[in-house]
């Protein structure tokens, strides 16, 4: 992410932070991540009953720190139904600790979304340890391995999964696409959502492997729309400008196909354009916004960041939630330069999804 | 198993045993467990290298013997295709002890079958340890709750799971279904089959738990096949004396329909009758022969065993194996008592797999 001016640091994450926490973490999610409301709900619970938690900046990390990610994986449109409890959250990353015979030092994020931006606060309320201010993508992606740790050569496994049953697994993987794998098929029985603790790292790795400052870019994100409806209005600007990215397209939602298929929400949204935005603008999802096409071109692509928000609150629209007659805008922001490497495309570009396309970035900002 | 004459107990296996042993496999296995040609050469080249396994009675054991069964999960149609290594064998015995940090005193088998029956000796071999001799089951069951260690309360899991490629996992479930239905999944994400290690026990436990004799039983049906053939010649008849039944049928195989489905080799085949034999048997099978339908009444089914043989040579026919023309031989004995109490009936009764019937047992040997 490159931004004119850095957020305000935060050290630590309160009760009051996590609705402009949550909205700000959708924007990063790209229509993916979870529902904002779902993991805002249980991590104001957490915080409540344990506190704040403390966030440490990924170069601030002792280098023998044991850090341990944690996040929601499967559908999204599933989650909804079915709220895990803030126990089970931490379940994960105890039954991963115990499994190794580690003691975790620091929790952190695998992606930022609305679930899996706050999931973590939970698990670090509930085990009482600090929370790492990055994360491990920079925005959402739909598979396990798309992480910058795999472009360093850090195995996703031994991983941990966790049913609200009270099931667990344990994985250990030849490489990070089996782990996706495994772990996607145990998430389809165990209902197609669960929680899992994996990409466990030392201080020095995560320093390196994560996106730095992502959880004070998202409150800065959600408190940038706050202070924009309370005064000029143009919250989706304000959106913009936070990611620095651009209004990509603004318009109207006049068509939308979904499927949860092999534990994925999968689809296409129309969206016709409105003002000075004519034509169609297709958006493709698979959990996430991961192509945008205009009248038969595709403008925007994975990496890079397809945000759709709600045009008059500035509200990031889930995938899932994505209905006709809604009117959005689209925002498009750079990702961090390390996924346009030829690894990294090779890992979460558009062909990787099947999407006959080079990859398209944002046009630079104005 | 109801005997006549308890088969002489052995006190070791060796590689001179193997053919018997893996041919008295097969009849247990009702048609599942896996190809008995694939386990015998693993077996073979196991005891080669490392020389005869002791065999211990269930009723000998330690109390405080630590007990860890070995086995093959998945549709054998596959594993003739895919052989593992005798190395990932005893790799999944290791990753659950060093999971569970216990010291495995003892290997046992899951089942009865061709593959099952073989790889706990392999396991056995290379983690130089002493094989019991009996079996979860007394037969083969395609599901892996169906044994009578869960009649006693004993749970599946932990549990570990391994496929040839090296990726390995342990759970932890809420009950022995939930074992099923997550190592299932991880077996078809495997590739179709996967090598599992599950239910261990305390000596006491498997005691009270296993079918004893299993082995010596198998070795001594394989052995009856051979003397009856170098003798008077009526195999089939043999095989049905040495495990308490009768021959219920003969005929040729006129149909087959098979389906790899949800991990499991399901279908049916039509048997017409030869000789006093006259109408038509149909065999229904999920890897397993579960019912017998003789001219649309049900004669005999699970638990109960339905063994198919060649006619001519007594050698069991797997599922996998039969086709059109085939003259085969259909042998009924029965099952393990524990089976037929009304728990034994909800586990692997026939209405379990979906055959609307109540369980119709074997007629009383002549």
């Amino acid at each position: 992410m490159t931004l004119a001016t850095a957020p305000h640091r935060l050290t630590e994450v309160t009760a009051a932070d996590l609705p402009a926490l949550a909205r700000g973490a959708a924007v990063l999610g790209t229509g993916g991540g979870g529902d904002p409301y779902v993991g805002r709900l249980l991590a104001e619970e957490a915080l409540r009953s344990r506190g704040p938690v403390a966030l440490v900046a990924p170069a601030d990390l002792p280098t023998g720190a044991v850090v341990v990610p944690v996040a929601m994986m499967g559908a999204p449109t599933v989650m909804v139904e079915k709220t895990p409890s803030t126990e089970l959250v931490g379940h994960a990353v105890t039954a991963l600790a115990e499994h190794l015979g580690i003691v975790p030092t620091h929790i952190a994020c695998i992606e930022a979304g609305g679930v899996n931006s706050t999931f973590p606060v939970v698990a670090a309320a509930q085990l009482g340890l600090p929370l790492v201010d990055g994360d491990g993508m920079g925005r959402a992606f739909p598979e396990l391995q798309m992480v910058l740790a795999t472009l360093d050569g850090i195995a996703a496994t031994p991983m941990s999964i966790a049913d609200e049953k009270g099931n667990t697994g344990v994985l250990h993987t030849i490489d990070n696409r089996w782990a996706e794998a495994m772990a996607r098929s145990l998430t389809i029985t165990m209902g197609c959502s669960a929680i899992i603790s994996n990409y466990v790292m030392s201080g020095a790795q995560a320093t390196g492997a994560l996106v730095h400052g992502t959880l004070s870019l998202c409150v800065a994100i959600g408190r940038a729309v706050e202070e924009a409806r309370a005064t000029h209005g143009d919250a989706v600007g304000a959106v913009a400008d936070a990611v620095g990215g651009i209004v990509l397209y603004t318009g109207k939602v006049v068509d939308v196909v979904r499927r949860t298929t092999t534990g994925f929400a999968r689809g296409e949204a129309v969206v016709a354009g409105s003002g000075r935005d004519g034509g169609r603008l297709v958006l493709h999802f698979q959990n996430e916004h991961l192509l945008a096409v205009r009248d038969g071109r595709p403008v925007v692509t994975t990496p890079d960041l397809i945000i759709v928000l709600d045009s008059d609150t500035g509200e990031p629209v889930t995938t899932e939630a994505l209905r006709f007659g809604h009117r959005v805008s689209v925002v498009a922001a750079p990702a961090d330069e390390r996924w346009h490497s030829p690894g990294g495309i090779e890992l979460v570009g558009p062909r990787y999804f099947g999407y006959d396309t080079d990859p398209v970035r944002v046009p630079r900002h104005a």
